[in-house]
C-alpha cells in the first residue's frame, strides 16, 4: 500500500549553491549567491549546502566560499553545510563557522580517481585527517557516497560495496551519510532495495539521498526512497547541477518539483513552495540559460487556467451528475 | 514492499503517431508516419494508436488517417487503434480496418466543452451512436477518461466522478478504459488511490493509464500505477505530445524512458529498447525540433563511458575490498 509506511514529514536540503553553481560556466557573483541563500533560508529549507572549501584552482566558481559564509544571514533551525575535500578545506570551513562539513568519495574506483585523483582507500585515509580537525568543534559531519547507484565508467555498484563504504564512514565517527546517484543511473527498485538495506544494517544512522534526474527517474526514485523510509532529500533549485566528470549527468532533482510532488502526496516538507518557485524563476536571468525545473515553467498542479470567454457563451454546463452512489474507498 | 505486488509483465502502447503528431505545427508526411509506425511495430509495442479519424478541418495534421492505415505493414500480435470522435469517424475507422476504436471525453465539464464542444452528458450520448456502428464488427472498443486526475480549468476531479464516467462507458458496452492525466496534474498518491479504486470497483475491466510529464511526475506516477496493479501504459516516442487546450501540457511520458525504467526494475515490456532509442533519435530531424525524451540524449544507465587514458597511467587501482561480510538482504 503505497505511502502507508512512508515518512509523513521529510527534510529538503538545498544543493544548488554548491552542486549547481560549481558547474556553471560563469562565476556567480558573491552578492547573488548570498541573496539566493538568504531567500532559501526564508523559504524553509532544512539545510543549505552553501559552498565547497576546495582550492580555488580546482573549482574557481566557489573561490568565494569564506565570503559567502560570512555574508549570509543565518536563520535559526537551518543547517548551513559545506563540502570539504581535505584538512585545509576543513580548517577553512571551521573558521567560516559552518554547521556541518560534507565529505565525499565515490564507491566507483574509477570515478573516485577521475573526480578526486584518489583511490577509495586513499579517500578514507584523507578523511581521517579531516575528522581529526573537526573533532571536538561541535560541527556536524556527513559522509557522501557518490556513484552509490552506478558509476559512469564501471556501471552498477554492488550493494555490498555501498554497505562497506557506509561502515568505513561510521568507523571514522561520521554522523550521517548521503547516498548519491551521481550520474542518474539508479532506478526505483534499486533505490528501494539499497536504501532499505542501509536502513536495516545501520538503523540509527540518519540517511539522506541525493538524486539526479538524468534519465527522468528522479521523482520516481524519491517515491521509492520514501517507501524505504528515507526522510531527507538533497535537491537543487531550478534542477541545476551535475558532475564535471560525467558530462551528461546534468540536473539534480529540482527543489520546486520535488517539494510540489511531496506536498501533493501529503508529505510535509516545511517549505514555502510559492517562494521557492518565485526564486527559481530568477535563475535563468542570473545564470544566462534555461533551467530544467518544470514548476517554474508550468506552475503548480492547482494553478487553474482561465476558461475561454468565447466558450462560456456556448451553452450551459449541466450540474455534475450525482455520484454519491460511488463509494470512495479509503486507500 | 515496493514492486512485490506489481505486475511483472506490462503492455506499452505507443501514442506518438496520434497524440504526438496531432500537436505538431507542421504536417508529418504520410510516408514518414508509415515508416515510424512500421518500425514501432517491429520494436515490440503492444498497441499503436495509429491516428485519429476526426474531420481534417479539426485536426489537419491527421487528415491522412485512411492512407496511413492502408500503408502500414501490420504485425501479428500488435493492436492498431485509432481515435474516433463520432459516428462518421467510426465508419471511416472500420473501413480502414482498425483493430480498436478509442473514444474520448473529459470528466472536467469545462475541458470537455473546450476540447470537444460538448458537455459530458452529450459525449456519452454521442458514444451510443459510435457503439451502434462498431457493434458486431469485431473491432475492440476503449473509452478514454481525459482529465481523470485534474482539469486545467476546474482542478482536481473527485474520484466519484471518475468512477461514474467508467460506469457510463461500461453501460455502453465498452471493453476497456484509459485513465488519462491530460495536463500532468496527477501525483503518485492520487494515481495509486484512483487506480486502486477503479480496479476494485471494476475488477474484470482492463485498465490502461496515460500520463503526461508536465510537472516531472510522469515516471513516479508509473511506479504508483504499477503498485495499484495497472499493467498497461500509454507512452509517446520521444515524449512528444500534448493537448491543444492545455498549452503547457506538452509531453506524454516518453516510451524510451518508460521502457528503460520498467526493464531496469525487472518489469518485462517485450519492447526492444535499443531499437526504440534509435527510432526516437530520428524524431528531432523529422519534426524540426528537440524532443523531451532523456534516453535519446544520455543513453541507457548501462551505457559506460570510456575512462580517460590520462588517468589510467595515474596509479594502479587496488582490488576492491572484500565485502563478503556485508550480507545483502533480499528485498
Amino acid at each position: 500500500m503505497l505511502f502507508k509506511n512512508a515518512p509523513q514529514r521529510v527534510y529538503v536540503n538545498e544543493v544548488a549553491t554548491r552542486d549547481g553553481f560549481q558547474n556553471e560556466d560563469a562565476f556567480v557573483p558573491t552578492v547573488d549567491k548570498i541573496h539566493i541563500i538568504d531567500r532559501l533560508s526564508l523559504a524553509g529549507l532544512a539545510k543549505i549546502e552553501v559552498t565547497s572549501f576546495v582550492s580555488s584552482k580546482a573549482i574557481p566558481n566557489l573561490r568565494d566560499a569564506a565570503d559567502v559564509m560570512a555574508g549570509i544571514t543565518r536563520r535559526q533551525g537551518v543547517v548551513y553545510s559545506a563540502l570539504v575535500p581535505n584538512r585545509q578545506g576543513a580548517l577553512r570551513a571551521l573558521e567560516a563557522k559552518v554547521d556541518e562539513v560534507n565529505l565525499v568519495m565515490s564507491i566507483g574506483e574509477k570515478h573516485n580517481l577521475a573526480n578526486l585523483r584518489m583511490t577509495c582507500a586513499q579517500s578514507f585515509v584523507a578523511f581521517r585527517d579531516i575528522m581529526g580537525v573537526v573533532k571536538g568543534s561541535g560541527v556536524r559531519t556527513m559522509g557522501s557516497v557518490a556513484t552509490a547507484f552506478g558509476c559512469p565508467f564501471e556501471g552498477e555498484q554492488p550493494l555490498s560495496r555501498l554497505l562497506w563504504a557506509v561502515e568505513q564512514y561510521l568507523e571514522l565517527g561520521i554522523q550521517s551519510v548521503d547516498l548519491c546517484d551521481t550520474v542518474g543511473t539508479g532506478h526505483p527498485r534499486m533505490i528501494y532495495t539499497y536504501c532499505r538495506a542501509v536502513k536495516e544494517a545501520f538503523p540509527d544512522l540518519p540517511v539522506t539521498v541525493h538524486f539526479h534526474d538524468t534519465r527522468g527517474m528522479g521523482l520516481a526514485n524519491v517515491v521509492a526512497a520514501l517507501e524505504a523510509g528515507i526522510n531527507s532529500f538533497d535537491t537543487s533549485l531550478g534542477g541545476i547541477g551535475g558532475c564535471p566528470y560525467a558530462p551528461d549527468a546534468t540536473g539534480n532533482i529540482s527543489t520546486e518539483d520535488t517539494v510540489h510532488m511531496l506536498e501533493a502526496c501529503g508529505v510535509a516538507t516545511g517549505v514555502d513552495l510559492d517562494a521557492l518557485i518565485a526564486l527559481g524563476r530568477e535563475l535563468p536571468a542570473l545564470l544566462g540559460h534555461d533551467v530544467p525545473s518544470r514548476l517554474g515553467k508550468v506552475g503548480k498542479r492547482t494553478d487553474l487556467k482561465p476558461f475561454p470567454a468565447s466558450l462560456e457563451q456556448r451553452g450551459r454546463i449541466e450540474a455534475a451528475p450525482s455520484t454519491e452512489a460511488y463509494r470512495v474507498p479509503s486507500v
